[in-house]
């Protein structure tokens, strides 16, 4: 057996059960690997970003890793700006990078590049096998380095020489990988007298505090101390739609975010870290905590939130009554013939999508029109941008439909990234998976016109205009979808998308519908 | 005045006409920079990789750098694959990358990333300004870094307080930029006499060994010694046509190449560095010089290997009557009805292709078949895959063209490279370019088929074949062209690909031709 092969059959030992891949020359062996292994799904991506962030969206969605499969420096340079994403995201990744043999390493040959370094700014570990007896062992701290216990993406670096030698390592069986780490109780207890004794507390949930557990935990000690839950602006998914608490979503611009927090005697930060500003402006205060607000972390990213929000619940001796929460949302009256705005594609949502629906966000400015509509909708996890890595959504729903095949996905795209890793179509129509791809097209980097006023670079001219518009030409995102094999829809007005969402849900397998707004 | 401001006409002083943009929050004192100074032409890209990918091409054109902007880490990661081909190339790049404030640096905001050590691996120089003082002063040093003297890619850190700051840094003038290091002429002298003294010398022609001076003083040193000339496999640019001394191309395989050198006493490495395999394979070797040759270096790729082969060649005291060299070749007759094939397609440039025309090539196998055709065609310039990180070709081709608006461009794409980068199509519209792409449709990532075998992985079973195929779907690359703005056409003819070229010469600006092979 090659070394490639004891790889691939460790993983899966290890629950490691899909590759999403852009193989090489230098990564053949492992090709041959999982052609002669069950139990590992390959994944082919025309591009090593719809591989990582297949990645990532698989990883939040299953909540184990999935693999990757990349070719040399180059390869991997192309998969860090979604590694970052899912690194932002605390989404477990075991990211394979191939690189030459050792021996010819030395000879700097042209695809030589230092692959190690290309990965580490995106990456909690970073692992270079240096002999193919080491290549089992090495598979296993890769996926426990990404299990943490602050999850993340842990990088594997395949000289080809260690994947075809047939040094007979051993096949590793399946071995206890770390959780999160506990809360002390001292912590809880001190966080129980602090909310009791605020008059205005704030409790901002982050990362696993926003999976449905968490909320349920949550809601809990609103009930019991009259806390205001706020959630952060991105987090990795959030469990919403009707019967669920639902906190509400930290602004995105940074002086609105403290207007919301102002008046808090009291912040608890539980799963992720205090606020701060997406972006730095000239005489703009970064951090996001109120002057004169108290603070106190009850979990950070590598401890376990949802079982400290819920002994602090207990310790707040709140009654186990279930919480009165809000039924199914009625869709508001659509009015057909209206131009079609985020909104109405919320309206749609709120009106069409099944039960338990997965929504990849990547539509900067649209998904916050979106999010509200179907606050208390059809159930949904909603997957946010973590890393402001503009190319994840399309990508992402690959990924989150893989690990939930009989969910309905969508990937709610910006123009501007959906341009940025639009190949993950291709992927979607080859898999025909149940995805269907919203591109919002304002034919602008819309944001960034914001930004460019906000910054205070003065009134832009025509060339910096031109430098956020993607008008000339406009693109034709039906014919790009068709090009890579998905059937396309176009809606202009707020009847058109209605319409088309229905027709995209009934057909069935990936779909695209571009929102002109 | 703010100091992206002074930075813009600095560079704009060193002579840096051209910025490749893909700008976000951090970047927009840039834009406003941009947008008021006169002298530095802003060209917007969908996606970094086009953007560096043109700068590359740029460079090996107009032999000096552009500059690019790019958003934080991510967006510098996204631009690697082909900045590492321009590293390859020996193209000068000035890589500017945005990056957070200083102050908000430390909160580790969501797009907060190691910048500078994203650049590294595929850099020669990485600057991070620290003071808005400094801006000028380093933007002259990443100027002057990119030429070298092994010319390359500097990367430029420029956080967005540094950027905003009106410190009122000083516009620096332009000052010399270091070229090529002379070649001492003892080297020369024993070089000469290695020559006469050899009974079969092979002279190998890298970097700018093969522009048209290199090549005539090459030709001429053939003349008077017997040499055989080579070129490197892959060389950033070299000068072909009628009239033009033509080197063999060294092959791909090493084995192949190994052969081709055999029975030679004397390998003199002009311009680049000893040959060795582009992969490792097996119990094959990878260096490339055969035992028993002697090895001499005229210039390494930081040398002046022009004036070392010119002086050389007046050293071997050649007689200076004009080399007898091929006149424009006879196109062969074309069977229109036959299928298409690379061959077909470089008879077809042959045939129509304008004087001085450039080309791109991105289509690995494929493009080995066009390659010979054009041998003693019109006069080009071909620029090959220097790096092997494929998605170059149409991206380069927007730099080539704007360094020679004058010129025709081609780019020639296999499919699986051209779907990395394809966003680059827009850009060509959106600039109305004369650049014709020619992607090479055989719905497989072929070249690895065929490595599949070489590295004995065993016969590949279906999931295999799977993993290197792309013919499910079928990439529709008229409606992938026409989605961004360029017009498309099929060819699977001879005949049918001969008509589609006419045509797309004929109506000027970006074309695209599906070559379905």
């Amino acid at each position: 057996m090659f070394a490639a092969e004891s790889l691939v059959r460790t993983l899966i030992n290890q629950g490691v059960e899909v590759c999403f891949t852009n193989p090489g020359t230098s990564e053949m062996h492992m090709v041959a690997a999982l052609d002669r292994t069950d139990g590992m799904q390959s994944v082919l991506c025309l591009f090593e970003g719809v591989a990582t962030g297949a990645a990532d969206g698989y990883a939040r969605m299953a909540d184990k890793p999935a693999c990757t499969l990349l070719h040399l420096g180059p390869g991997a340079g192309n998969g860090l700006a979604n590694l970052h994403n899912a690194r932002r995201a605390y989404a477990p990744v075991v990211n394979i990078v191939g690189d030459h043999a050792r021996d010819h390493l030395k000879l700097d040959a042209p695809l030589t590049s230092d692959a190690a370094g290309v990965c580490r700014p995106m990456s909690r570990w970073v692992g270079c096998v240096a002999d193919a007896a080491d290549v089992s062992t090495m598979a296993v701290e890769a996926v426990r380095q990404s299990f943490g216990p602050e999850r993340g993406v842990a990088s594997l670096i395949l000289p080809a020489d260690c994947a075809w030698s047939d040094a007979e390592p051993a096949v590793l069986e399946r071995v206890d990988m770390p959780g999160p780490k506990p809360v002390p109780g001292d912590r809880i207890a001190a966080i129980a007298a602090a909310l009791k004794a605020a008059e205005n507390p704030v409790i901002l949930l982050g990362n696993d505090a926003c999976r449905e557990d968490g909320l349920t935990a949550a809601g809990r000690i609103a009930a019991a101390t009259g806390a205001t839950l706020f959630m952060d602006t991105f987090v990795p998914r959030i469990a919403r739609g009707h019967g669920r608490v639902s906190p509400k979503r930290l602004a995105y611009f940074g002086e609105q975010a403290l207007e919301e927090l102002a008046g808090s005697d009291l912040l608890v930060i539980a799963g992720s870290k205090p606020p701060v500003a997406f972006f730095a402006y000239p005489d703009q205060p970064g951090e996001l905590t109120p002057e004169g607000t108290g603070r106190e972390t009850l979990a950070g990213p590598a401890e376990d939130v949802v079982a400290a929000l819920q002994a602090l619940a207990a310790c707040l001796e709140v009654a186990t009554a279930p919480l009165d929460l809000p039924g199914l949302s009625q869709a508001p009256k659509i009015f057909p013939e209206e131009k079609l705005n985020p909104g109405y594609v919320g309206i749609s949502l709120l009106r069409h999508m099944p039960e338990d629906s997965v929504i990849c966000d990547d539509a900067t400015t649209s998904g916050m029109g979106v999010f509200p509509w179907i606050e208390h909708g059809p159930r949904h996890d909603w997957l946010c941008l973590t890393g402001g890595a503009i190319g994840s959504g399309m990508p992402q729903a690959i990924g989150a439909g893989l690990a939930c095949p009989d969910k309905q996905v969508f990937a709610l795209c910006g123009d501007g990234a959906a341009a940025y890793t639009l190949q993950a179509l291709w992927t979607q129509a080859r898999e025909q998976q149940n995805i269907i791809n919203v591109v919002f097209a304002n034919h602008s980097y819309l944001v960034l016109n914001v930004e460019l006023a906000r910054v205070g670079a003065g009134n832009p001219g025509p060339a910096a205009q031109q430098m956020l518009s993607l008008d000339n030409p406009k693109m034709d995102w039906v014919k790009l979808a068709e090009g890579f094999g998905v059937p396309g829809q176009r809606a202009r007005t707020a009847g058109e998308f209605d319409d088309a969402l229905q027709r995209a849900l009934k057909a069935g397998g990936p779909q695209l519908i571009v929102a002109e707004i």
